[in-house]
């Protein structure tokens, strides 16, 4: 065989590999030694290929197509610090356990470390970050070879996939020419089927908790950030059972779609709840159980880390304890679905009426919320009403996912929550909404802080390759608001210049650069407005202007009326 | 000492002993966890303190501060993927021998690896992209611990700085609270001052190449890109003892501020010289000496490749040998100065006279050069005739540069050129631009494809925060432009899709969005003219569009037209 057909042989035999293995989407940067795979990925009529120019960029859309769905996602870019461009969105997905396949062209051992352009040390430059990592050989006629690549690629998935998944890497020599023959057909392959089983509890160890539930007379359910596929259904029966509260993050996705019946275990206002320490006092559990990471909210962790209830169980698959508070006594490695088996009756009724009275007079209170003008939270609980059933909202890391977490009550309807929390960055949120969408094919909303969206505004890049679909509510506060709620709001000395940090920027000059659907409103009536009309663009930005000193202002009257009201009723 | 005593004495020390250290300048993201240094380096008279909320860019910008001056340069953000966007520019300025001083806060102990926010494993966690990297201890009232501290932030100040430079990393972990006394001065403390030689040849290896060059009858002297400082007049008076041609990429800067005498020995085009093959035959040398990296011109890297001098001598400090083509023969591991005491006189005047009147041919071809209507090289072509002495010039790294190569002749203006030719990204071109005018103060153009431009966008938030000066001539071909001279332009398959990616985007909307003074040009009167008039704002845009196809076509002309003009001429 000549060259081009061994190189072609090559990267089809990976494409194909990757195909068997679940691996459905490919998202590209354009480069040079990357050429024949991307032929390959683009001549597939099987891999749904997308087109990022900007690799960091690109990195988080494919986070956002793998998070929708739990399939592993492809991504791949030529050799040099595209690579390195990368790096942000693999630690997301390392940290949110999003299966990311990171595939790097690389040159060939002789062009490697010799001053050579566009070279540099790729070999485990993702450290810690990657769940494997390996250098594959160059292609080459050799049956062995063949053989170690179909199970090598397929093996780097298996990581991937295998729970708590997460991001590997394959580093991809290619010598030049890089052309393929396009005319070859994928060559005969072998396949490692992987069929993997779930870690189930035994029967003594169900006993255990089925004894420590039963003899709980306070008891708390704790809903986190949950994995893709997790069983609703059987959680609310299990909860039911048991009849404790559940404290359901906006990421838990358990405040929408609430039953009538599950009504009155969904608690979605705890945070602002936890602010009163009469409440707060009144509301020690014995028992906790969290499924999925520990949530967003800081008034819930105060009270954990200050409580330390008797028993704390985190249900988790991962060997590496979730307990940044400490408070973890017992460690549930497992599938959510085997704690489910577990049978148990709640025995006080009484924890759970309070818990289900004081949500609803915070649910009152939010609902007669009316802010002030150039406040947040009056959008994000107007965005809460308006929002249609059957839509998904991604949410900015820092004081969107907050504003959420406060003003989004429990729901009939089917709204589901996103965020990046994996590390929580401001980077990338664009991104992963637009990848968010791309895999689901919902409406999706975005709601983030100026700072954020400028800081991924490339993101909107992939709106040009294909057709994407977004409304991004862009509430400009004209710089960082979530450290106005910080200590270092309580010192004057280089506020704004170091945390502040207002850039001056106005956004519908991206709006006109990207030939979407822009409007600027300042209230929130002319939100609402806004929000009701017609979408006739596929991304559609409405800007709000607010406030930060007024927002801090808002929020912290909203918490005391609340608090206030809460200490009167009890 | 109460804590906060403690913490402030622990920030001021460090920053005490960067500046003593030579970092006059910081590069500074907004976040929380890096809060004290951040008040530390803001309260700081003698620290140059820049903000940039994008870490990639302010990445670049802080790249940009230490190519310009050869000082390093300290970027500080907080911990998570603020951290992880870093990776880019900290590559290129490892290929590039950049010295950068990355300070990332970190989460304390206790809340790393606990699932804690935004908290990633930042140990190592650039890899073998920075010379060294150290988890430095949290603060704490120790003596022992001080005097560890000042000579351990100062020893890897003095890493960074030693030849070849690059960039070191300190991960800075950091407990709450995070305020600091501003009361406060820096402490007592202590210092080692770094006196470095230079690598020096003995007597006796200097006799051994002086009698390689005395042996010599064709030789030839390459120079690439050359270090901050390097000495231009002794090594001039080098080559005028040798009388060798002297190859200079653009990046050498020797084809700038070229005299009278050293105009004969100066070629600035070889490029378009060495497609003629008949040329080439002819100019085969015995032995070539190459000062910095290998140049950018891909003819000159065949032809040696081809040809294998005898004697391939590369001066470096470094002891990696860069040598891509597999053409050193000589790895003269020592300081510049030291070969330039060699002192040797030329034996054949016919080689360098032939390769002088070769160069004058090609000048007047270039002088000549009239283009075709969206053609990029007679904007480059253009601009050289243009471009004021006293200015520098920024190159994007992809096609820019190779324009640049192919248009500048030599000159006696003294214009500046840079480029990030490290690993030769298409990433952070704009800030690395911006960070080079903050630092030289010279009034500074940069010439960047549309790709690049839209992929380091945010390089323009820094002036939103501080007086940059820059002419931006953004050449857009709407799509990747090199990729139309490699192979795979003559695959029909695909190419637009992956490699021509077309976004469709113009940049007038960001020129608005920054305030810019911004021009659309469609043709190289029009871009004259606009050249021409005053600049009225800080930052200025000039957007000229021009066509992938008719570039290639009017390159391919100007090449052809050349080697006409030399194989008729010999």
């Amino acid at each position: 065989m000549d060259d081009r057909k061994v190189l072609t042989n090559h990267v089809l035999r990976m494409t194909d590999t990757l195909l068997k293995a679940g691996v459905k989407a490919a998202v590209i940067s354009p480069g040079s030694r990357s050429t024949p795979l991307a032929y390959a990925f683009a001549a597939s009529e099987e891999l749904q290929t997308y087109m990022q120019v900007d690799e960091r960029s690109a990195g988080y859309f494919a986070l956002g197509l793998a998070k929708a769905t739990g399939n592993p996602v492809a991504l791949l870019c030529t050799s040099g610090t595209a690579a390195s461009n990368y790096h942000p969105a693999i630690t997301e997905a390392f940290y949110a356990r999003v299966p990311l396949i990171v595939l790097t062209a690389d040159r060939p051992h002789e062009l490697r470390g010799v001053g050579a352009p566009q070279a540099i040390d790729q070999l485990n430059m993702y450290g810690k970050h990657v769940k494997f990592s390996v250098d594959l050989p160059l292609a080459e006629e050799n049956e062995e070879l063949d053989w170690f690549l179909e199970r090598h690629v397929n093996r780097a998935v298996s990581i991937a996939m295998t729970k708590p998944s997460g991001p590997i890497h394959l580093n991809i020599p290619l010598r030049e020419p890089l052309l393929i023959d396009f005319e070859m057909k994928a060559p005969q392959s072998t396949f490692i089927e992987r069929i993997s089983g779930e870690i189930e509890l035994s029967t003594e160890q169900k006993d255990t908790f089925q004894t420590i539930f039963e003899n709980t007379r306070n008891g708390l359910i704790i809903a986190g950030e949950l994995p893709v596929g997790f069983d609703k259904n059987r959680f609310w029966e299990f909860a039911q059972k048991l009849q404790w509260p559940v404290l359901c993050d906006p990421l838990s996705n358990l405040r929408a779609e609430v039953s009538e019946e599950n009504s009155g275990l969904c608690i979605a206002h705890y945070d602002a709840l936890l602010k009163s320490e009469k409440f707060a006092e009144g509301a020690v559990p014995d028992t906790v159980i969290r499924f999925g990471a520990q949530p967003v909210s800081k008034p819930l962790s105060l009270f954990l880390k200050k409580v330390r209830p008797k028993v704390f169980i985190a249900v988790d698959e991962s060997p590496e304890f979730r307990d940044s508070l400490g408070v973890v006594t017992h460690h549930l490695q497992a599938s959510p679905e085997s704690v489910f088996d577990i049978h148990s009756q709640g025995v006080s009724k009484a924890y759970t009426a309070m818990w289900a009275a004081a949500n609803d007079l915070a649910e009152k209170a939010t609902h007669q919320y009316e802010g002030l003008p150039g406040d947040e939270g009056i959008i994000v609980k107007t965005l809460f009403e308006m929002i249609p059933g059957g839509s998904d909202l991604f949410c900015g890391s820092s004081m969107p996912i907050r504003d959420v977490d406060t003003f989004f009550s429990k729901t009939d309807k089917d709204i589901a929550i996103f965020s990046n929390r994996g590390t929580n960055g401001i980077d990338g949120v664009v991104s992963t909404a637009f990848g968010l969408q791309a895999a689901r094919k919902r409406p999706t909303y975005l709601l983030i802080g100026d700072l954020s969206f400028l800081h991924d505004v490339n993101g909107l890049i992939v709106s040009r390759f294909h057709e994407m679909s977004l409304t991004i509510i862009l509430l400009n506060n004209d710089g960082g608001g979530i450290f106005s709620y910080l200590p270092q709001s309580t010192v004057s000395n280089h506020f704004e210049e170091l945390f502040g940090t207002p850039t001056g920027l106005t956004f519908e000059h991206i709006g006109a650069m990207y030939d979407t659907q822009y409007a600027a409103v300042y209230s929130v009536e002319a939100f609402i407005e806004e929000f009701q009309k017609e979408k006739t663009k596929l991304v559609r930005i409405i800007e709000v202007f607010t406030s930060r000193p007024v927002n801090v202002k808002a929020h912290r009257a909203y918490w005391a009326d609340l608090v206030e009201r809460l200490d009167g009723n009890e």
